[in-house]
């Protein structure tokens, strides 16, 4: 008879804006009085100028603007931004960018109500009783952070990458407007979409419990992001490809797909060693690590690994192990076609990194991983030896 | 190079609380002095236990009832139920039923700030300030009320049935359990997995923008409710049959899918009269209409027709009006199969019901109808036509 589907709640209060010409409407929707901070990344969002169509939309109100937000945004940066909020009465964050930007404007909101050690209460998961209110302009579709209530901050003295998830965290609103994605480089769209591709299949590829329209819905995402993936490489401003993406990516990791069915992440616990100890892109580490995951793990994700072969890839020829290969092998095609190599030795990172790996994942905790909490130290190695 | 996908907004801020036992977190969600309005249909809900458990539930709280609201919930009746809110000091409702609870439940809560005459304020669509917080217990899954903002109501004296939509009809929670619905009658189960179907097509079977997401989704729940249709109505007490149409039923009408995309509606909006005028259930005169809606429509809607012949019902061969065709014939042997004719003649009207309806969506002003505003009283009537 199978599993019965699990027990869930859904609430996601996010309001999203999209489309285009849409900046104008942040005038609905921040307070008339607020004092604002403006949150961004590496500059492409004021050099492209978006900030200033940000500063021009909210008119007459006080804002200020705080850039420099790394990619795995680091705990000390954003400390920086949480004492200028405190000390220039800042009521609303504007996130303007990525996943990193947004992630770490999450924390900057609820860091502004810590008391005491800020990192402690951060890793410590410490419930939030109220944050700052945040809106986002969404550049770069990739993390889904625009409409959920998680984020993942860095902490480089520490070698430390950790989420925290709480409903205070979602954004009021966010604002999607494809065009704001025809000026990003090749690498990072091309790693928004193995990155909204894998969030996708955490919550997919795991074991069947009847979770039919979640299945359904998450391989309507799959099926979309092989098709258009490859276009947004070709064709930078092509709206409907782009509008796409920033749709997919959205709805990859906004609680939808994985309400009721169990969920795996263990290739993104993994990955957060590769990133902070190697420098690797978030996406890179998922594009290494998904398919070794799928490998080791076929007997316990066996029932789903045929559907997705069948469902995403139209694999219906030959023996089941034949079947399960060929679409292990056309989804590490697929990550490579996209530009990201699915091999840790590519990115020249020594073979000692499986043992560091190893013994990173024991420091923090993070083992046994895998929506059966089956991956042991032992599972882990295979997947990081597969991996290399 | 085709369409844009259209701008759009998505805000839905109910909180889902899906599965078993969860009556209980009617607790944590509704405000602990509340002074309660449960509200519920024919009786059922009481006979089953399902009110108790909700009052029970409620714990200290000060709860009244008000059964007895009809199917196409009446004007009337409701009003008797305002009346009692505003003498009892009502200041939380809670919906026990299906959409026509929910619906009425939702005009209860606006009309009680109704300024003037309540029907008036009703069709002009007066904009709403004020509404009484209100939150459901699904018993029948159907029409996606419990997770949108828009409420149908009928007006016996006047022959009317119309909807308003507004964000503050949103109820704050809908709890969904699909045990409540294993005492269903098999009519009520066929008619909610009719109306669900119905409801994805209103919003997909258009013409295409590049909405690949919302089409992979429509597409999912439509394939979903294929499946599982049938068992749900000799399995009533499957727990994951029950579970997946009530979750589909709810993806159905909850917005999602017809972000950014054309909606065409007419086949509602014609059946309004065939229930007004002649009784029949909602989901029967949505079986009886699709089906010559899509028919008579097949020129404009020939791209999006193939695509459902292709991936809902895996048409590949015949030229492209035998595809057509089928897909058409499949849809309505989907709904005979359910138990539900879908000409009007078996359910004994007598032809100048074709006039009178051409009569009645002249007098409320309906016309024109469809996505592309090209149905008039002659396409109407070729579609009534059709459908006898």
């Amino acid at each position: 008879m199978g599993l019965n589907m699990f027990n869930f709640d859904y609430y996601n209060p996010t309001r999203i804006i999209f489309g285009t010409e849409r900046i104008n409407d942040l005038d609905n929707y921040v307070p008339k009085n607020a004092n604002v901070m403006i949150t961004y990344g590496g500059g492409s969002a004021k050099k492209f100028g978006t900030i200033d169509e940000v500063k021009q939309a909210l008119g007459s109100r006080e804002c200020i603007e705080f850039g420099g937000i790394e990619p795995n945004p680091h705990y000390d940066t954003l400390m920086k931004a949480v004492e200028i909020v405190k000390r220039e009465n800042i009521d609303f964050l504007i996130a303007v960018g990525g996943g990193s930007v947004i992630d770490g404007t999450k924390f900057i909101a609820a860091a502004t109500y810590f008391k005491g050690d800020a990192w402690e209460s951060w890793i410590n998961n410490q419930p939030l009783e109220q944050v700052l209110p945040l809106g986002c302009v969404v550049t770069l579709p990739a993390t889904g952070s625009e409409m959920n209530g998680t984020a993942v901050i860095s902490n480089t003295a520490l070698k430390a990458k950790l989420s925290h998830k709480h409903p205070l965290l979602f954004p009021r609103f966010a604002i999607l407007d494809p065009r704001k994605t025809y000026t990003l480089p090749t690498k990072q769209v091309a790693n928004g979409v193995v990155d909204a591709f894998v969030h996708v299949m955490e919550q997919y590829l795991t074991y069947p419990v009847y979770g039919k329209v979640q299945d359904r819905y998450a391989e309507g995402l799959l099926l979309t992001l092989i098709e258009e993936g490859p276009k947004a490489l070709t064709e930078p401003d092509n709206y409907n490809v782009k509008a796409t993406i920033m749709w997919s990516a959205t709805q990859a990791l906004n609680g939808l797909i994985g309400v009721g069915v169990p969920q795996d992440w263990a290739s993104h616990r993994i990955g957060y060693y590769l990133t902070i100890h190697h420098g690797l892109d978030h996406a890179q580490t998922l594009a290494i690590l998904l398919p070794a995951v799928l490998d080791v793990q076929r007997e316990t994700k066996r029932l789903k690994l045929l559907q997705y072969a069948e469902r995403v890839w139209g694999i219906t020829q030959g023996n089941e192990e034949q079947r399960i290969n060929s679409a292990i092998q056309l989804t590490r095609e697929f990550f490579e076609s996209m530009g990201l190599p699915t091999y840790m030795r590519a990115y020249n990172i020594p073979e000692s990194a499986i043992d560091d790996a190893i013994n990173y994942l024991k420091r923090f905790n993070l083992l046994p991983l895998g929506e059966h909490k089956d991956i042991t130290a032992a599972e882990a190695r295979q997947i990081l030896s597969l991996s290399y």
